[in-house]
Order: structure tokens, then C-alpha cells, then sequence
């Protein structure tokens, strides 16, 4: 165990913060590349680096000759010990739990599920607490070297408390859940909204690493969107950002459960899809499985049904780049299971409308494995070593 | 005359930029107060203020007994001398050059226009000399205190470069407008698009004072919007940004120039309502003004075409809320002269569309008149002497 400030954070100066930030997201990195990056001198990265090699965070990787400018000179660059310390990620969904186990730099170790039955916090808290169980006392032994947990919950949810205010899907109403975890856990618990933890994972760790904006679209039951600009994740004056799924795209379309009319969710959202497919095909019990059963077998009144969606998402998500001009845009969640269906789709909505050199924004268009949600909840946990 | 950096701004300790920066934008302000805020000693403080004292730009009002905690100790609170330094700023439009003396304050001191027949680079470089040399050798003798010039010119600008890149208005490509007015006046010049130019003004000037997001939403022959996001200026990874006249709101709305569709200046500019009032009165050669006096005189024919333009410009703002949660958003633009037929549908617009607790952001519908736009030139100017 080494320090830690009382909310949990790695209790080293500023300049050690940043050199382990810069090393475990764009890692490794040669002191003299730290020292340019940070606008700090050599010795000011050296300085700043031993407590975390005496800790066992970094390592000096062997040295390797240089080429270029300064050849001759052996850099050892600075890599992070991957396995210092082992992070849980459980996402909280109304009919699972999905757990992981990731190594310092996110990768995913260890995996589980427990299904719910009652999404009551007491119930949840029950299978919860056997899943961290489950995951820290396989034969690998992560126990000794996990310290922490971090929760995701689709809603609204407090990060800086670990408060759930209202979660819909698990019904639930101001939720002390980061007390409530940490008791049961005995870990350092954090609680992120679960397209939060996600976009999360993905600037520390995935497609968002080095760049200024970028935003992360989520399309399933609900279409979120995760947004960083000018470095930092948006979070919105009044508590409400990244909300894609509520803009409106058509002036004369469906009425949306939120009051508004024609907003993405209610053309592209699962339960929407659902409802035009049973329209069109006067089928009243047709399940999304059905309607995508349909549509691969080449149904041409339930294909027009995802081509609809797919422009309505694309037409959100040209939005998104016309305000804000993200350098890249990921595009995932369970509802990319049937990219073959959406992508052409989402790819057409989006050249249309996306204004001049927006169109230049790459969009990366793939399915999320249910446990990447999870990974998502464990990079908050990471974070949270150095992020109060 | 002072110290000067190679870009022109003030040569001034990190501590003595923050410290002229809030008191200029939230000042008056005490050293106690400065101190807190921007998480510096008081000592730091006085030691920062000193210089800018010395060179005029900050002076201490008279002491005032405080009340509240410390109440006794007499502060002497720190404030601009805004009649240290004027500023000329000059917007650019196809027909007229505008011209302002703006005080450090931004306050207006004096205007003039003049009228263009030639959008010729060279025919408005003699305008604008003879516009800059009006306002500053008049009764007022501003030239011996001025030494910057802000350009604000619609369309694609680096201001970094002082280079316009494509003004389609203009109809300029690649125009070096820094280098060329400089040689000009004899004046440090900075070039900065329009919308982005009025956007700097109500952040350091306006109500977007001491909020770290806001949007300036601005209606008239194009729509655009300048967004204030995590503190800093959105200025989009591929150079495009707060294109909200270009977010599709209407799927079986009419083709725009943009190659989208529906887009909410396919509806809402001035050219798309005159091109409604058009086909709605079969007068083929009615003007933007026949069209507000009919709308005025109760024509319900042209009332419906600028309800439906209000109502897509409200659906527009309502997804710069739902997408960047801005603490507030001002509306404004030429557009706005007819805010009587516009402001009730853009709220309706707006709250229709607006998900949860955005819908708490607070609009400011205003006229603009078209001095602003060349106070929004002096407040970059202004901004020059502590942001390269």
C-alpha cells in the first residue's frame, strides 16, 4: 500500500500526476519526450517519476540506441507495470450484472455475469458483492492487489458523490450507491453514468488517447453520446449533455416519450424499431429478434425500417460534428450487434448532412461486447488513482 | 508604450495575465477576492498587480469599508482604467464596412460606417484605411492610445494567421488580412470570423461572463453559433464548429446548399422565408421586408413561414442544449430586428424539443444591431493583449 489524500487519489505532486497520466495513456514515453510534452526540464520528469517507479506504478523499460536527433544516447523510456494493481468494473444493467477484472492498463483480465431477478438496491447489492467475490478469488488471485471498484449505471448519477438520482431502468431514486458498495466491498468505490464510463475508457484508453475532442455514440434501447472538447468530458450546466437520442430530426415524425417530436430515440431506439416493424408487417407480438430475422432474409418492409433508423443516427450524429467537430466519432452499443443492418445507413445520414469539412470526421462504426461496459465502470476506477 | 512579446501581447508574469484577465472581465475585484479565485497568495497577488499598475492599465479604487467576515479591514478593490487604451474594430460585410473605438472595457466610444460597391480586396483595404483613420482622428484624438485593430470577416478565418481562407460573402479565397491591414495602419491586427468575434465579446464582456459554457446562437442570412465549452472557445478538430443552421431538423424539409437536407437554415434563413413568403402569396418578387410588413399586418399566408422558421431555429438551439449543456444561450443576429414574429415560436421550439432539466437554460432573444458585430472585432483585439 502506499499514501493516499483522503478521496483516495495517489497522494504524489502535480508533475508525478501528469508524467503517470502521459505514460499510462500514451505510453511508453522516453523522459525526454515527458519532458517536452509536459513543458517540463528532464529533471523535473526524473524527480517526478521515482516515487512512482519506487511504488512500483512505472518501470524503466531496457534501454534501446536512438535514432535521429540525439542518437547515440541510450533512452530507457518509461512504461507502466501493468500488473501493479487490478481494478473491478461492474456495469448494473435491470436483468445483470457484468463484471471484469482489468490490469493497470485497462486490459481485461477476468469476466463474469450473475443474473438479477429483483433490481431492488438490496437484492443488487447481494449479487453484487458475490460477483466481486467470484471475481477476486479465482485461481489467479487478484484479491491481494485490488484496492478498487467502479460502478456503472445508465441515468443520472453523481460522480463526484456516487449518487444514483434516478436510474429508469433499475427504477431507482437517490441511491447512495458508493457508500453502500464500499461497506459491502471494502474497496474504494466510484460510480460513473454508464456512457460516461465508457467515453471514459475510451479517452484514456481506446480511440480517444491524444486527441483534443472526439464524442462516442451509443445506440441500443436508449442513443447516448459521451463528448470531450477542448480535453475535458462534457457534463452539461444544468446536468443534461450528450443527449443525441433527444434531438429532432423530423419535423413531422413520431412523438417521443420525452415531449418532443421526431428525436432520434424515437425513430432508432430498439423499442421504436420494434413498434414500426409491427406496423408494417401487422404482426403485434414481433420481437427486435424477429424484426432482424426479417430483415437479414431480405423483408423490404422491415430493411426500411433500419435504413430510417440508420439515417435518423447518422442525421444525430452529423450534429454532433457540425456543433462541436469532434476529431473522431465512435459509434457502439448493443445496437450495433446488427451493424450489417445500420452502418451503410448511418454512413449515408451522416454524409448528408454533415456540413463541409465535417464530413471529414472519421466515424469508427462497431459492436460492443457487452463486456466493454464493464471495462468502461473499471477505467473510471483507474482514473480515480489519479482524478479525484 | 511597454513591453511587448513577438506576438503583441503584454510581456507580463502568468500570475499578472490572470490576474488583469478576471478584473478586466469580472472587476472591480479585491486582492482577497483575486486571491481566492485564482488560488494565488495574497502577496502573489499585489506582486502580480504591480506592474499593470505601473503601466495604467489597473488602478486601486478608494478604499471601502467591508462588511461581512473581515469586516473593518478596508479593501481597495482593483479595477480596469479603461481609458488606458482603445481599440478600433471594423466588421467586414459584402455591402458596408462598421467601425468602432471600443475603451479596454469594450465600451463603444464612437462609430462609423462606410458603404462598399467593391468587395475587391484592395477597393476594401482603401475603405478600411479611411475608416480607421475617421475614428481615430476625430474630436476625440483616440489615435495616440491606439495601437490595435480587430477585423471580423463571415466565413472560414485562421486567427492565428490573420489568414481568411474562403469568405463566400466576399467571395475572397486566401486572403492575408493581418499582414495587409497591418502594413495599412500601422496597427497589431487580428482577423477572427464574425460569429466566433461576437462569441468573444459575451464571454469576456457579456452574459457569458464567469460561466464556464455558453452559446451565442446568431439568426439572419446564415445561422450560426459560436459555443463556449469547458472554458475555451469550440473551434472544431476539422475547422467546422456551431454549424447549428446546418443540423437536419426536417427529413422531408427542403434541399439545402449545403447538399443536406431540411437544414435549419433551409428553412430559417432570410432567403429561405422569402423564398417561402414566395410561393405561399405568388408575388415572385416580394422582398424580406414586403414579408415582415405582410407578416406585421396579420397575413397568415407569411405568419406561418416565420412561425415555422422560429420553429426550427428553437429546434436547433434545443440541440446545442441537449448535446453541450450550455449555462445559457443568446440569441441574436440581424434576424432578430424582427424579434416580434420570431421570439414566441423559437420558445416554442425550444422547449418542445429541450430534454429534462435543459430545457432550465436560459435563452436571451435579443436584437442585435450591427455596431456589435464590430464591438465583437475590438473585444478580440482587446483580448490580444493577453491571449496570443
Amino acid at each position: 500500500m502506499f499514501p493516499e489524500t483522503g478521496t483516495g487519489s495517489l497522494s504524489v505532486a502535480p508533475a508525478a500526476t501528469a508524467v503517470f497520466t502521459a505514460v499510462l495513456t500514451e505510453g511508453p514515453l522516453s523522459r525526454v519526450t515527458l519532458a517536452r510534452r509536459l513543458g517540463l526540464s528532464s529533471a523535473a520528469v526524473t524527480k517526478a517519476a521515482r516515487p512512482l517507479i519506487d511504488m512500483g506504478y512505472l518501470h524503466e523499460l531496457a534501454a534501446t540506441e536512438r535514432t535521429g536527433p540525439g542518437a547515440g544516447r541510450p533512452a530507457s523510456p518509461l512504461a507502466i507495470r501493468s500488473d501493479r494493481e487490478f481494478f473491478v468494473g461492474v456495469k448494473i444493467t435491470a436483468d445483470e450484472l457484468i463484471g471484469v477484472v482489468c490490469d493497470l492498463g485497462a486490459r481485461v483480465r477476468a469476466a463474469a455475469h450473475r443474473p438479477l431477478t429483483d433490481t431492488g438496491v438490496e437484492a443488487v447489492l447481494t449479487e453484487l458483492g458475490r460477483l466481486v467475490d467470484e471475481l477476486l478469488d479465482g485461481p489467479d488471485d487478484y484479491r491481494q492487489r485490488t484496492r478498487r471498484l467502479g460502478l456503472a449505471v445508465s441515468g443520472d448519477v453523481d460522480r463526484s458523490t456516487g449518487l444514483v438520482r434516478y436510474s429508469p431502468f433499475l427504477r431507482w431514486h437517490n441511491v447512495r450507491l458508493r457508500e453502500r458498495a464500499s461497506l459491502l466491498t471494502g474497496l474504494s468505490v466510484t460510480v460513473e453514468n454508464d456512457v460516461k464510463a465508457l467515453t471514459a475508457a475510451e479517452h484514456w484508453f481506446g480511440e480517444g488517447v491524444g486527441v483534443e475532442s472526439f464524442a462516442l455514440v451509443t445506440v441500443g434501447t436508449g442513443i447516448g453520446c459521451g463528448l470531450v472538447v477542448n480535453g475535458r468530458l462534457v457534463s452539461g450546466a444544468h446536468g443534461v449533455a450528450g443527449e443525441v437520442g433527444h434531438i429532432g430530426i423530423d419535423a413531422t415524425g413520431p412523438s417521443c416519450h420525452c415531449g418532443g417530436r421526431g428525436c432520434v430515440e424515437s425513430i432508432a431506439g430498439t423499442h421504436a424499431i420494434v413498434e414500426q416493424a409491427r406496423d408494417r408487417t401487422g404482426r403485434s407480438d414481433l420481437t427486435i429478434d424477429d424484426a432482424v430475422a426479417l430483415a437479414r432474409a431480405g423483408d423490404e418492409r422491415v430493411t426500411a425500417v433500419f435504413a430510417r433508423a440508420g439515417n435518423a443516427i447518422g442525421t444525430g450524429i452529423a450534429a454532433v460534428a457540425n456543433l462541436v467537430g469532434p476529431a473522431r466519432i465512435v459509434v457502439s452499443g448493443e445496437g450495433l450487434a446488427v451493424y450489417d443492418l445500420f452502418e451503410p445507413h448511418i454512413r449515408a445520414g451522416f454524409e448528408r448532412q454533415a456540413f463541409g469539412a465535417a464530413a471529414q470526421c472519421p466515424l469508427s462504426i462497431r459492436p460492443l461486447p457487452f463486456e466493454e461496459w464493464a471495462r468502461g465502470a473499471a477505467a473510471v476506477s483507474i482514473q480515480s488513482l489519479v482524478v479525484s
